[in-house]
């Protein structure tokens, strides 16, 4: 699939394309536990590293980054020394945050079906 | 992170951990234009290779596997010659596919700001 929704080739890309976009953006792995953290309150750059394991300070930065840019995190600098920076959800990401858990409710909710359905399937193809 | 969710290092790992594998599972480029399709009434998979430029017979076979397994896909073969067989949306796929336009609706609500937000970003960063 081509990576620009403007041009699709048919009905079928034309909308799953921009949900494709979206969750690219937003509900990657570093962008959604980013987005946890700071919807619980104001966080600050180190306390994000010690709280995401494993995630690199280049990808936690230009994370925090986009996510900035596209209005999901406010970043207030306090005038200290060292200056203390912190991050905080914004409305619009505390409403992707709802969607998100949504998806998370959904599958909790389905999982004694999604449990019993891979039983099913594996049994019918070992019959 | 590590990808698996039983023994997070932290409050936001165990939290965020879940809502990642749900997405990697359930909302990746073909599964979502699997779902998108298949939610529009029963597909051929000769039909979803049109409609999904760009996917693999080899992509387009596991991911229609991985969906039938988890219940989200129900499949039928019709005992013509050759046997035809069509794919269709279970119940817990459509509501899934509920949470995916969700997420499409908020960022399509929230592009003027998003949009806005760059601009103040990038002239931020210019000035």
């Amino acid at each position: 699939m081509s990576d620009d929704c403007d041009e699709p080739q048919s009905d079928v890309q034309a909308e799953a394309c921009p949900i494709v976009q979206i969750i690219d953006r937003v509900a990657g792995k570093w962008a959604v536990s980013i987005l946890v953290a700071a919807t619980r309150g104001p966080v600050r750059y180190t306390e994000l590293e010690r709280s995401i394991p494993g995630v690199s300070r280049r990808m936690l930065t230009l994370t925090l980054r986009n996510l900035e840019r596209d209005g999901l995190l406010d970043r207030t600098v306090y005038a200290t020394v060292p200056p203390k920076v912190e991050y905080s959800a914004t409305e619009s990401a505390r409403e992707l945050y709802g969607h998100l858990t949504g998806l998370l409710d959904w599958a909790e909710r389905h999982r004694p079906d999604i449990i019993e359905a891979r039983r099913a399937y594996d049994e019918a193809l070992a019959a």
